[in-house]
C-alpha cells in the first residue's frame, strides 16, 4: 500500500494476517529505502515491524498509551501514524524527529531518547487513568538493554507492588547497541533458548501429579511445588516474583502469536510482562547479521552492498583518539582500567577490550554502576578511565558529586560526545556537562584544542593525583594534525594563547577555537590585536592569565559550545567578581536557555552566533570606536 | 569492657561466644547513654551490633574491605575500632562524623551517606584485587530498603554476571526509614516468614526422590526440578538467579548462626549474598517497638522513658507547612497527588497520605523512578508534588532534565531540606540544588521568606501551567508569622522590597533574609539606605527590579546559603553582562567551593560571611567613603 497516504492508525484494525504481512513488507521496504539516503536508526525498527502493527491492530492508540523506551524503534509507529511522508527529512532541521515528539503526533504521548524511563511514566499514567476512573491500557515498550537500568528496575519493582494494569512489552532482541551485560540477561538468555518451553511445560506437569504427598509436615509445600512449575519453566521467575503475569516468549514476527498474546493481556488483572523476542534488522540481510551494532543507527547506505556512504580517509574520529591514548598508558600502567556503560563501539574501546579483557568492563546500560564502580576502583588506588557521553553522564549526576568528587578519587572521566551532536537532537546534546560539574568541588574539567592536545591531556588526566579529572570530546573526527611521539602532562590549569591579546582577548576551547582564530585573523586584516585563548582547563581557569587581562583592562568574549548558564562565560564573569574587577568587559558567546533540536551542528552554531561572524559582530558592539567590518 | 580503651579490633578475634555477648551488651548500653546526649542514628545502630562483632571476629579489617552502605550504621564500627572516645562529639563541628569518613580512619574504607552505593564500590574493590592478584574479601552491608535504589540492582546484576568474589551482606531489618515499597521487598517479607525452611527443606528433598523418571521427554527437566528445590524453598529465587550463593536467613542476633554462616560465605568461589534478618532498635525497648521511624534517627533523648528533649511547642516545621498546604489544594482538585521516595515522615506526608490513600505514593529509596513517575503523571495532566530532599535530588538530575523540564511538564517539585542541614554533614548538605537546576531550561526556582509566603508559593506552584516549578524549603522549623486566610498565587518572576533600596541593595532569599534584615537596620543607624529585596524567584529573575537597579547604578550584594559557583549571585552577574551592564557592582556572599562538613548551620554560615558581620563587612569594601562600621 502506500504508506504515504496512511493518516491515521485505525485501518491497521481491520486488516487480517495476510494483510498485515503484506503491510509489513511494505514498511520494510519503505524503511530501508529511507533511511539508506537519511541514515537513521534502521536495525532496531526493522526488528519492531510486525510488534508495532500488532500493538495498532489490537490496541486504540491514542486513547490506550504506547511508550516507546529510548524511542529510537518509533518509526513503524511514526509511518502508522502519518507521519511516512516526511521520512526525508529524518532527524533534519526542522524535520521529522528521530524519537517520539509530543508536538509532532497525539500518538506521541511520551519522549523519550535516554533509556529505561518509560516503566516510571507508564506507572505514572496508569496512577492518573485510576484516579480518574478511565480504562485504557498502559503499554511500555522496552529493550532487554534498557531493563538493565537502575531506574527500570525501581519502577519495575514498584509497579508489581501497585499491581496497577501496565502490560510492559518486553522487546527482547538481545542485542541492544553493544552485547548486554549482566545477570539479567543471562536469564533472558536462557527463556530464549528454552525455546519448546510449552511442549516442556506438559511433560512436567504430568510427572509432577505423580509426587505422593507426604502427609501434614509438608503442607503448603506441595501448593509451593505446583507454583514452582512456572518457576522452573520460565526459569526466570523474576517477572512472576515481582507480581506480573508473564507471557511468552512471543514470536515478535509472528503476528499469530503477537496477537493471541496481545488479546490475552488486556483481559488480565495487574501488571503483565509480555516478553516478544524479536530479531533487529529482520529483513535486511546485513543489518540482520550484524552482531556488533554497526546497524543499529547508521548514515546513508547503499541498499544493494550494505556499504556505508562516508567521507573516505579523514582524521580519526575523537573516541578514539582519547581511547587510544589510554590504552598506551594502559600498556604501562596496569592501574589503568577502562570502563563503559553500554557504548563499548561508541567510545572506540575495542582495541583496548581486546589488549586488556580483564581491565575493561562492558556494564551495560547502568549509568550510575559505572561510575560508583569507578569511584570503588580509584578508592583502591586503581586509575579507572570513565568513558561516557556527555548526556549519559548527567544520569550519573549524584554519584561524581557524592562518591568520586566528595571523596576525591583520581577517575579520569572521558566525557564523549561532548557539545551539540546533530541528528540525534535535544536528548542527546551534550551541553549540560560543563554546568553541572563546573559547580562539584574537586572537579578539574579540560577539553582539547586538537587531537595532539587531546593525547598530553590523557596523560594529564594519568599523572594527575588530587582528584577527578575529566576530558571533554566532541562527537566526530578530529581536525588532523600531527601527533606528538610522546605525551607529556600539561600544567593543571594553564591556559595558550594562541595569539597575543592587546586589543581584546577571545577565551574559548575545543570546538570552537577554529572560528576565533577565523575571527581574530579578520580582526588583524582590520588593525585589531585579538588574542585567541586556548582555554583548555574550564575548571580550574588559569588565574595568572585572568589576571593580567583583567588588570590591564583587555576586553574579554567567551566562546562555548555550551549553555551559557553556568557555563565557562560565566566562571569568567564569576572571577571578575571574586576579585573586584569592576571594570572588567566580558561579553559570552554560547547556547540559550533552551533545549536545542536536531539538525546540522554548523547550522545550530550560527544560529546562536557561536561563529567567527557572531565573534566579529560581539566585539563590534565593546570596541565602538574600533568600526569593525564583520 | 570499657570501650573507650580499644584502639584496634583485633581483640574482637579472640573473643568466644559468650564474651562477644558481653561486650554486645557492653555496646548497646555505651550506644544508649552516648546517643541519649548526642542524637544520632541509635535504631540502625542497635540493629547490628552482633552483625557488626562478628564481622570483626571472622573478617580481617582493614585488609578485608567492610563497606557500610548508606553508613548511618556504623557507629559499632567506630566503637570496635577505637572511636568510642569520640563519641561525646558525634555529628558536632570537628568532631566525629555520623557516617564512614576515610580520613577517619584505615578501618573506613568507602565513605557514604547516600543509599545503594556500596555494591557498585564492591564491584570496583574486587576488580582491583583480582587485577593485582590480592586476596581479601569485599563485604558491602546494605540494607533491604537500599536495595531497592536503582543502581544497587546495576551493581547487583553485575556482579552476578562477572562472579566476583564479594560477599553481600544483606542487612534485613524490614523497615529502613519508612516500611519499604515493592515488589522486591515482599520476596524478602516471603522469606522472613518462611522460618522453618530448613526443616521444610529436608522433607521436600525427600518428597522428591520419589518422582518417577518420565523418560527422555524431560531429560533435563528432572535437572531442574532439583535445581528447583532452592527456588520453592527460598521463594525469591531472584538472587539464586542472578548468580549468587544465597546464605540465610540468618539471626542477625545469634553469634554461632552469623559466625557458621560468615565462615561459609569465605569459602564460596563467586558472589555470595548473606541475608541477615535483624531488628531495628534491638534491646532498647521504646526504639525496638516503634513502627514508623522515630527511631531511626533522633536527638537527644531520656533514657529512661524514651521520650525525646525537644524544645516545646515553636511553629511547625517546614516539611509540614509545605505538605498541609499541597493538602489543602488537594482537597479541592483531584488532580494532586503526592509522591515520595521512601521520607513520607520525614517530608512530613502523612496527614496527605491518610486523607487520599489512592492520591499518595511512597515509591520506596528510588529517586529516579519517583521524578520520572511525576513526569508521566503530569503527561497526562495530574498535578504531582514530589516531596524530595535536596541532596536526594541529585539521584535523579537526569530525569529533571530530560523527562521533567525537556517535556515541559507541570511537575511541582518539593525540594526539602535545602540549605545547610547541621549534624548529617557533607553527604546530606542540600547546597547543590540551585546550581544544578538553574541551568536547565524551562525550570522555574522559589523559595519562600516565611511560612505565609510558602503557602503563597504552593498556591502559585499549583496555579503555573506552564512547565515544571519548584519551591525549596529548609530543614527544620518556620520563623512563626501569622498565616493569611486565603493562599493566592504571586506573579512568577516577581521579587519584593522589603526596604527601599536607594543606597544598596541586598538581594537574598529564604533563611538569609533575616540576616540581611539586620544588616540593613545597622546601616540605617549609620545614614546608609539599604535595600533588602526577598528574591523568592532564584529563576526566572525579576528583571524589571534588576534593569531599575543596575540603570540606577545601586551596589548590589547577593546572600544565598548555597554554593557560590553557578548559584543566584551567579544568575545576577550573567543578567548584567547579558545586557551590559558594565559599570554593575555586584558582590556575592555564599558558600565556596567545597564540601561542608557537619556542625550547627549558624556556625558555618558565619565561617563563610553568611551574616549580617559578613553582609556589613563586603558593603564596607564596596562603599569606601561611606565608612561603614561592621
Amino acid at each position: 500500500m502506500d504508506l504515504l497516504k496512511i493518516t491515521d492508525p485505525t485501518f491497521v484494525k481491520d486488516l487480517d494476517v495476510t494483510q498485515m504481512e503484506a503491510l509489513s513488507a511494505d514498511i520494510r521496504e519503505f524503511l530501508i529505502q529511507s533511511t539508506s539516503k537519511t541514515g537513521g536508526h534502521i536495525g532496531p525498527n526493522l526488528g519492531v515491524v510486525e510488534l508495532t502493527v500488532a500493538l495498532h491492530h489490537c490496541f486504540d492508540s491514542p486513547e490506550d498509551k504506547f511508550l516507546w523506551d529510548v524511542g529510537h524503534q518509533s518509526y513503524v509507529h511514526k509511518i502508522l501514524t502519518g507521519r511516512a511522508n516526511r521520512f526525508d527529512t529524518l532527524r533534519q532541521h526542522d524535520g521529522l524527529d528521530g524519537f517520539p515528539k509530543r508536538k509532532e503526533s497525539e500518538h506521541d504521548v511520551w519522549e523519550t531518547g535516554h533509556s529505561s524511563t518509560s516503566l516510571s511514566a507508564a506507572a505514572g499514567m496508569a496512577i492518573a487513568r485510576d484516579i480518574r476512573g478511565q480504562k485504557y491500557h498502559v503499554l511500555p515498550i522496552i529493550g532487554d538493554g534498557a531493563l538493565t537500568g537502575g531506574m527500570a528496575l525501581e519502577a519495575l519493582n514498584h509497579i508489581g507492588d501497585m499491581k496497577k494494569n501496565v502490560i510492559v512489552v518486553l522487546n527482547d532482541n538481545n542485542m541492544s547497541i553493544a552485547p548486554n551485560v549482566g545477570a539479567m540477561h543471562n536469564v533472558l538468555g536462557k527463556l530464549r533458548t528454552s525455546g519448546k518451553f510449552k511442549r516442556a511445560k506438559k511433560d512436567i506437569e504430568a510427572a509432577m501429579k505423580k509426587i505422593p504427598t507426604a502427609g501434614d509436615k509438608i503442607a503448603g509445600a506441595a501448593e509451593r511445588i505446583k507454583d514452582s512449575i512456572k518457576y522452573l519453566l520460565v526459569q526466570g521467575t523474576f517477572f512472576e516474583e515481582m507480581g506480573y503475569t508473564y507471557l511468552g516468549p512471543v514470536n515478535g514476527h509472528d503476528y499469530n502469536d503477537l496477537i493471541t498474546n496481545m488479546e490475552f493481556a488486556k483481559k488480565v488483572k495487574g501488571p503483565v510482562l509480555m516478553h516478544v523476542v524479536t530479531t533487529k534488522g529482520k529483513g535486511y540481510q546485513p543489518a540482520e547479521s550484524d552482531r556488533i551494532g554497526n546497524w543499529h543507527g547508521t548514515g546513508p547506505y547503499k541498499i544493494e552492498t550494505g556499504d556505508f556512504i562516508k567521507p573516505v580517509g579523514g582524521p580519526p574520529a575523537w573516541s578514539a583518539i582519547i581511547s587510544d591514548a589510554v590504552l598506551e598508558l594502559a600498556q604501562k600502567d596496569e592501574r589503568v582500567v577502562a570502563i563503559t556503560p553500554a557504548m563499548p563501539v561508541g567510545s572506540k574501546l575495542e582495541k583496548f577490550a581486546t589488549a586488556f579483557p580483564d581491565r575493561f568492563f562492558d556494564v551495560g546500560i547502568a549509568e550510575q554502576h559505572a561510575t560508583t564502580m569507578a569511584a570503588g576502583l580509584a578508592a583502591l588506588d586503581m586509575k579507572p578511565f570513565l568513558a561516557i557521553y556527555s548526556t549519559f553522564l548527567q544520569r550519573a549526576y549524584d554519584q561524581v558529586v557524592h562518591d568520586i568528587c566528595r571523596q576525591e578519587l583520581n577517575v579520569m572521566i572521558g566525557i564523549d560526545r561532548a557539545g551539540l551532536v546533530g541528528a540525534d537532537g535535544e536528548t542527546h546534546q551534550g551541553i549540560f556537562d560543563i554546568g553541572f560539574l563546573r559547580g562539584i568541588p574537586n572537579m578539574t574539567i579540560m577539553m582539547p584544542k586538537d587531537e595532539n592536545e587531546a593525547r598530553h591531556l590523557v596523560k594529564t588526566a594519568h599523572d594527575y593525583d588530587a582528584g577527578p579529572i575529566a576530558i571533554r570530546y566532541p562527537r566526530g573526527n578530529g581536525i588532523g594534525v600531527k601527533i606528538d611521539d610522546e605525551m607529556k602532562a600539561v600544567p593543571i590549569g594553564s591556559w595558550e594563547a594562541l595569539s597575543e591579546p592587546a586589543d581584546v582577548a577571545i577565551l574559548t576551547f575545543g570546538t570552537t577555537i577554529p572560528m576565533a582564530v577565523e575571527a581574530a585573523m579578520e580582526l588583524k586584516r582590520q588593525g585589531i590585536q585579538a588574542g585567541v585563548i586556548n582555554a583548555r582547563f574550564i575548571k580550574p581557569l588559569d588565574k595568572m592569565m585572568l589576571h593580567d587581562l583583567m588588570k590591564r583592562g583587555v576586553p574579554i568574549i567567551t566562546v562555548e559550545e555550551s549553555l551559557l548558564k553556568g557555563g565557562f562565560g560565566t566562571a569568567v564573569l564569576e572571577f571578575a567578581e571574586e576579585h573586584g574587577y569592576d571594570q572588567a568587559v566580558v561579553r559570552r558567546i554560547g547556547l540559550p536557555d533552551t533545549f536545542i533540536s536536531h539538525g546540522s551542528v554548523d547550522m545550530i552554531l550560527a544560529e546562536h552566533g557561536i561563529s567567527a561572524l557572531g565573534i566579529l559582530s560581539t566585539i563590534q558592539k565593546i570596541l565602538p570606536e574600533k568600526q569593525i567590518r564583520a
